[in-house]
């Protein structure tokens, strides 16, 4: 008997690269049988919220505005040479013309192979947003029940 | 018999949000009965001073100066949208308000849930620091004796 | 019977600082016996390129564009209170004036002690570069592979 081999990811970062190296190994890893865990915390619970523009959500006013600058998934920075967000939007055109799979894709393929996704108890309280503004938040923990989750296989921190 | 659960930290990065996601899962991790190592490197070193605002410290001209650039717990920045140092105070004034810990007392809990603390030896040399200009340091280590300490858990690199 | 401990670190950021770290825990664990593998990729792909300054390297334009920006290992920017470039130059100084291994020198302990080096089949896909523009690339690996390679030991994102 064979366990399944596991990968767990901690997504800090909202960065537009740190989410496609995210979402990379998440998929990566699924499509070769891997049990894989990915729990959204600080920036990067921005990555999976269905609003993908710039949106006042959650609740008190800080919240939305942080909710607001943060922007969704259309408006992730690059960590390096950002250039006020043109950056990315030249790297998807890149990934594309080199028929490599873009964010988007590679959310939708992590999505296709049930990869499981979990946001931090902690950055939903602070938003103050609810499941339902994320896509397939499957719960919402805290470190204990994370590192419960993780146990046994490997853990990065991106 | 069981073995203890054990989590080591290499805390890089002295950001203000990194910071805290270092010291949410060291006491988190520490409050269910792990065994929590926190290796304090490079700007990481910089959040366990005890001068919590800036000073010349250390060693060397440069040594000094970049003591006091990076300032001490109270002046780490936010990795993204600091906003000149504004945003990790409206986020303190955020976690207050909705109940969450603080940076200070997750600092706090981990020296109570008597994690260790661990300082790369290099970052010291360099910075020319003593271990009495940070809180409760157990010993300088170099890469073989924290890989050693580290060994049969989990690690991570924030 | 004992297996060799092994150390699998992905070099994902092309910082100055977290160069010197990826370099200082590869070097510092192959010292001591273990089987370090390190996989670049993105920004961190861009410490290995021979040419240490700026080039406009790869295919397609904005492949060239990217590549001449990142400049080579000479052009690594400091994660924090880079002032231009200044301060990674300074940091060599005092990393020198206090007998610690420069960057350069920790490169070449790295290659001396046979530390594998991988790079990401993807990045170099998106930047049209070769592995004879680098420095010693062993294979290029996507995902699966490099998890493959890196199972039964510990493994950091970088």
């Amino acid at each position: 008997m064979t366990t399944q081999k596991k990968l767990s990811l901690i997504c800090f970062s909202g960065d537009f690269d740190k989410a496609v190296a995210t979402f990379t190994l998440a998929s990566g890893a699924a499509a070769v049988g891997y049990e894989v865990n990915v729990f959204f915390t600080f920036w990067g619970y921005n990555i999976i919220k269905k609003k993908k523009g710039r949106a006042f959500q959650g609740k008190g006013i800080l919240g939305r505005v942080f909710n607001f600058l943060m922007g969704g998934v259309g408006n992730l920075p690059l960590s390096r040479l950002n250039f006020g967000g043109i950056s990315p939007k030249l790297m998807t055109h890149m990934m594309k013309s080199k028929n490599v799979a873009t964010l988007q894709e590679l959310i939708d393929a992590a999505v296709a192979l049930r990869v499981n996704f979990y946001a931090c108890e902690m950055s939903a309280v602070i938003l103050g947003t609810e499941n339902d503004d994320y896509i397939q938040v499957k719960e919402r923990l805290g470190v204990a029940k994370f590192l419960h989750l993780a146990e046994g296989g490997q853990v990065l921190f991106i």
